[in-house]
């Protein structure tokens, strides 16, 4: 015993001291955030800067994956780093619809901030309490803390920061359907998961009840998911693994009750993969007698049941339902709304940033993640500056050669460009101004002739979408940014400023997708990877399991993930309800 | 890929076809239970028995140690088995402990009562649900849906039994101590380990705020756990190493202010155990600098302070607490005070069996571990009858020839008796004659000679602990009784009746103490094992963690239960708030 003691302790030891080996890239879902409370604090606490160290203070909101892949990367020692959150922990999003079946355990997708920031081997500060209001004139932020306690502790802290990380995520859209809140499950949250997989639970015992007649049976055991995309989709399918691999057996009398429905506004599920993923999932779900009903528009539930309304005939039936979750769409948390306000930024449904990751409107802000999008400049806005720029001799006409010598720099600052010659399988920037005269022999153009060359570009310009693939890689960016500051004042290596002298600091952000997974349940799983690189089967769910598994925040997590793994393949899922 | 999966199916369908594996003695700590609430329900379902199998019907209610080593170990088959809790699972309530500082997962230590009952191969029903009354008059029980619903749902089931176990177990007592209910944890469920853990970090996370005083930091990290039994000398030793080991390195700013407090009313903790194992666990506790308070007695607690009395001086003081933990006595289970105010038992805090664990009064009706207790015959109440059945010839005199003839069936009858004899180191019957009348001539005994040499028997007598461990052997004895039922209604195997003609069917329960663990923290552990050995330190625990493997209801759990200790080695306890 001794020598397994000793040993056990050597590797403890290993891992502690090699804080490195947990050091892993981080890519996939959704972020942690605050929520809005209205303040009737008398009191409030006012933190200021460490005036002594002469360090700027960071204060980052959130814990999700653009805060978390931010700190992980961030020179700790060069700040005064402060992080503001509800949650005190990172979750692993991506798999928390396995959390729902019992899949994977709540705590293996875990791991404590301070955790996260203590590998790191410098010092940032957590605080558990969430912002509420964001004073970017005064560069203060208004928190409080998110454990109910005694009103003397609920007072107000007061913020102050140099530099302000907003990455607080987004919140459940409901589209104000009447209803939801109330009656509804949502699948954005640790505890959401941990709700859900009680529930399920609950809906079988309660249907294995003596006094239930067939009618209320159906009812209870009719669970119905709300949105087809990718979480909808994996939350559908593994509730019907667990149904069909574990409870079946454990409630024989009941199982031939069970339903479970997908609803989609749209005409299809999975709309943002590939058609032969769509397709196949389709099919998948109608093997396994999942009751998909496309174009079908959710208007009311209520305790007992959900109305819904086809879009093509406009018929409103009502259908019973045991459990629901609404995974469709997200929204605007109440702190970013009001931010929005502030700055002027009214008709958006998201913060604005710019293609560094600044808020709009105020210096010092940059936001990531779920809460923000890239406000990509369009390049119709700058096409006669840019005309100007281009013709150094002032002719009013434009080379080929004057437009050539320009093109990187425009191709920076407007990405589009780029995308716009690869889907049109152009080869450069004379292929473009060929295609817009239709000949070969223009070799000079004027201003009407550019904005008719380039008027089709800014079509290309595309939203990036709300993943946790998003927020990571914006985290890291942004991250490098922060760490080459001082560096990069001396030493801009951006593209040119088309408005105004010089070169932009940094390079502006650059997303790219690594490819994107829809697990199906019976151990398949679709993945669209980079190139259009389709798969679909048990060999994408042994990719799925090795990605997961690699992209884990921590070794414990990781280990943890795993052996859960193996677990359910040994013993299957756990059905007991806590 | 395809041959490691081949493989985990291979090993996940070997134990799936051998439930056998998973069938392991069961020994150890508290049951389930039901909770009365108050029924306005207007409708109810009437379950009648299965007229066609005219099986029996058990009604078992309760999940615990008591209810599942019986349901475990009856014979299914023979009996309509219906079983009926609010908790759809078994709990290793022995580990609740481990479980409020993460060293082990509540899903570790929970089983699911369906997959007992389908590893048995038989059919059992299982109903969440909890009784609320017993009508012993016309064998019925009356039950409510644990969960909240429609009021239609809520209806109440009334099940005819032929049989009932009673197995609710017992709640916690908290002598009226005015705040207790409001502001303690305290730790019988898995849910209350889990509340307590995320009270912990709760804590640690309240007192890092800015906006907190040093006298709050004290305050929010004061522990307080009140009463020195197992429970909650094992819960202070866990709380003191995840402090010491997880939480300072993550909380360093405040570990400073840490304290733990344990209240005990009485002179020592830990006195169910040898005297040798209180000095160490007080010594061990003095060196960790929890602070040990005995004799003093909890009167008072609000949401902020808890108000002691000093048993030597009568001195009260308040001292404020950030979490306290209630961990003393056992408390009557409304249901189980309300049955025994119907049959007639008003005056006692558990219902009382005889020593065939039959409720007294109720003649279909058994209760086992901790809402029952064996109301063991007093010897001197049967004195008379035992002289005249020993008084074959009558002669009004008793020979030592004819008191060896009767005394296996009265040792069998009454165990006092033995434990009297191995006590005062008699070596047999003839010794207790002499030792009553003090010399060695006496060959005959009239009444009253034969009473005072049994006088002093009864002082033997012992209440049994209310422990898993007792309800666990209950839970197999009353099991194989059942199982034995028809063939001893024939050949009974039991002590003749003192007060009747013919035999008992069934030998009287006896218990048979395998040993006790009291783990101390930082991997040492007191063990108390039978013939009073004694071992205390690392090497105990080390059998701490071999015995509570083996005892693990399931390989599932076997399986988490190791793992998490092996995590917990490698990684540490987890400290996010989920």
């Amino acid at each position: 015993m001794r020598i397994l003691s000793s040993f056990v302790e050597k590797g403890s030891r290993f891992y502690k001291d090699h804080p490195r080996y947990s050091k892993l890239l981080v890519v996939a879902a959704v972020s942690g955030g605050s929520l809005l409370a209205y303040s009737s604090s008398n009191s409030s606490h006012h933190v200021t800067g460490d005036s002594e160290s002469k360090k700027k203070r960071i204060v980052v909101l959130g814990t999700g994956w653009g805060a978390t892949s931010y700190l992980k990367n961030l020179d700790l020692a060069s700040y005064d780093v402060q992080v503001v959150a509800p949650r005190n922990y990172f979750a692993f999003t991506p798999l928390l619809p396995s959390v729902t079946c019992g899949t994977v355990e709540a705590r293996s997708i875990v791991e404590p901030i301070r955790n996260i920031i203590k590998r790191r081997g410098a010092s940032a500060t957590f605080w558990e309490a969430e912002c509420f209001k964001i004073d970017a004139k005064n560069k203060k932020v208004h928190c409080r803390p998110v454990q109910k306690s005694e009103s003397k502790d609920k007072e107000e802290i007061i913020m102050d920061y140099d530099y302000l990380i907003v990455a607080v995520g987004a919140r459940v859209n409901t589209f104000n359907t009447p209803g939801v809140e109330e009656n509804c499950h949502f699948l954005k949250e640790v505890e959401d998961a941990q709700r859900i997989r009680r529930s399920v639970i609950d809906c079988f015992e309660k249907a294995s009840l003596p006094n239930i007649s067939e009618e209320e049976k159906k009812k209870h055991l009719h669970f119905v998911v709300v949105g087809g995309g990718p979480t909808g989709v994996e939350f559908a399918a593994e509730l019907h693994d667990f149904v069909k691999e574990n409870l079946s057996k454990l409630y024989p009398k009941v199982k031939d009750f069970v339903k479970i429905t997908l609803l989609e506004a749209g005409d299809h599920i999975l709309t943002m993969f590939d058609k032969r993923i769509t397709a196949f999932a389709e099919e998948k779900f109608k093997r396994d007698v999942i009751d998909l009903k496309t174009g079908s528009m959710v208007v009311e539930v209520t305790n007992n049941a959900i109305r819904t309304k086809e879009r093509s005939s406009g018929e409103v039936s009502s259908v019973p339902y045991g459990m629901a979750v609404w995974s469709t769409g997200i929204g605007t948390r109440p702190l970013i709304s009001e931010f929005m306000q502030q700055i002027g930024q009214t008709t958006r449904r998201v913060l604005a940033t710019d293609e560094w990751l600044r808020v709009q409107g105020s210096d010092c802000i940059y936001a990531l993640g779920d809460c923000a999008s890239i406000n990509q400049r369009r390049i119709m806005e700058d096409i006669a500056v840019i005309f100007s720029k281009a013709d150094k001799d002032n002719s009013g006409k434009l080379t080929v050669k004057q437009f050539q010598d320009v093109i990187t720099d425009i191709c920076e600052r407007y990405p589009q460009v780029k995308l716009y010659l690869k889907n049109k399988k152009l080869k450069g920037v004379s292929d473009l101004l060929k295609d817009s005269e239709g000949k070969d022999n223009s070799t000079e153009l004027d201003i009407e002739k550019f904005k008719s060359a380039l008027s089709q570009v800014d079509s290309e310009m595309k939203m990036l979408p709300a993943t946790g693939q998003v927020a990571a890689q914006e985290g890291v960016y942004l991250a490098n940014c922060f760490n080459q500051m001082a560096e990069r004042e001396k030493n801009p290596v951006g593209p040119p400023r088309i408005r105004g002298e010089g070169r932009h600091r940094f390079h502006p952000f650059r997303y790219k997708h690594l490819g994107q997974f829809a697990p199906l349940g019976g151990e398949q799983t679709a993945a669209q990877l980079p190139g259009d690189w389709v798969s679909i089967g048990h060999s994408s769910q042994w990719l799925w399991y090795s990605v997961y598994a690699s992209k884990q925040v921590s070794w414990r997590t990781r280990t943890m993930v795993v052996s859960d793994w193996m677990r359910r393949f040994i013993f299957g899922r756990d059905s007991s309800r806590i």
